[in-house]
């Protein structure tokens, strides 16, 4: 049996529980990770507060085979990652002679000032190793099972690209979507029993209000090709079955 | 000293994991207990797996004033929220008699067919109140200080709403941004100085690329008007004074 790759990442940062920033960094690793087969099991968001980060990575650390966390890597007082890392893993933060390189080059190239607080961005937890940044140059940080990525999408994007090929894979989950023209409640007792002659499926079922009145897109998930075929078909019958009632009038 | 309610939000489904469903509920539930006066301090999104849920929920509910969880509380096999949360409390789930005139009501109304999959909908964690859906009909609850809510924005919205009376209100905090047209590395050393000098103030420093390149938000948020304004005019002669220089070139 092949053993499948576990993850959680941790949102760091004030601004997505004030709402002031809509997430997107979630969604975007959660779609990597399931293209590299890597199972994503949880996420958390927490603020940049060095008790409440130091917990969700202890937490989660122990728990999955990676995790990755975005937010509070940057210059300013508010980033606090790298020393709550550091804390986490009982280790001591300096600054790392390879990222001081790097920043001093770019900040010449770009004209900046390498001011003590831009140099901050080159520190990093005692036996961490750098994750390029093709975009702006500060690195992020791996240390033991955790990657420490940057919260501007664009920049953790990039990152994403520099750790995945030293991620274990697993065997991707593949996905169907069958949409059924009316509510979940018809197809609820075929798609339960469908799923119970299925473990190795995953049966989503997911209303929507569509242009055409209300629907459901009932996903089918699978590591399994041809069992997914199989349930596929299953649900696809199913639906068919019931798709002459008309217009849904409602949710559910 | 007015004691503010402190909150966390539960995302409940593997189609946020998955990256299939990009999620939208805990920005909707950021803004929305930021106007209350609420701190959300976490939030946490798990698959639908029953220990999982148990878990957070318990994690969660003995930190904060309130939890709110989204998603899970259909018809269908994977909606196995109420149960979850039925274990969490340690309580058996039953069908709620109330629930069940509503769904039956409704259906009537809409000539759904109310089959044994969509009256599971009216089952409750025994105590828990239930939570009106202006939506579709299909009630949320709570049970001691969680809440329970459906994961289509649209009826979590709704849902929000028929809370929100009843929920204890902190002073709402208030906030300022001002825009630095320059990398936050050379604001970083006059920021922190000033967060040093205003506890009661939270500063936060986020960078962008936007039509007129890279720039820099200083968000400046309190929860005493007259000391806000104080930290804003601090920040903003800070920014003034390093407008000066030109376009940024890069990140930070």
């Amino acid at each position: 049996m092949t053993i499948i790759p576990t993850a959680a990442v941790l949102l760091i940062g004030d601004e997505v529980l004030s709402g002031r920033t809509k997430d997107k960094n979630l969604g975007f690793i959660a779609d990597y990770l399931t293209l590299l087969g890597i199972d994503l099991r949880e996420a958390r968001c927490v603020a940049d507060k060095e008790d409440d980060i130091v917990a969700a990575v202890n937490a989660l650390r122990a728990r999955f085979t990676y995790v990755f966390t975005t937010g509070g890597i940057g210059p300013t007082h508010d980033d606090i990652t790298a020393d709550a890392i550091g804390k986490a893993f009982g280790v001591p933060v300096t600054h790392d002679p390879r990222a001081v390189e790097i920043l001093l080059t770019y900040f010449k190239e770009i004209g900046r000032e390498p001011n003590e607080a831009r140099l901050r961005m080159a520190r990093v937890p005692q036996g961490a190793t750098l994750i390029e940044n093709a975009v702006s140059k500060a690195p992020g940080f791996r240390i033991g099972n955790v990657f420490v990525m940057a919260g501007v999408p664009k920049v953790m994007n990039a990152m994403m690209d520099a750790i995945a090929p030293s991620l274990e894979r697993g065997v991707p989950m593949q996905s169907r979507t069958v949409t059924l023209q009316g509510g979940e409640g018809d197809i609820a007792a075929p798609l339960g029993e469908i799923q119970s002659r299925y473990p190795d499926v995953f049966i989503g079922s997911y209303p929507f209000e569509g242009p055409s009145g209300f629907a459901t897109n009932l996903v089918i998930r699978s590591r399994k090709p041809h069992t997914l075929e199989q349930a596929e078909a299953e649900v696809k019958a199913a639906a068919a079955s019931l798709t002459q009632e008309g217009k849904a009038r409602g949710w559910n």
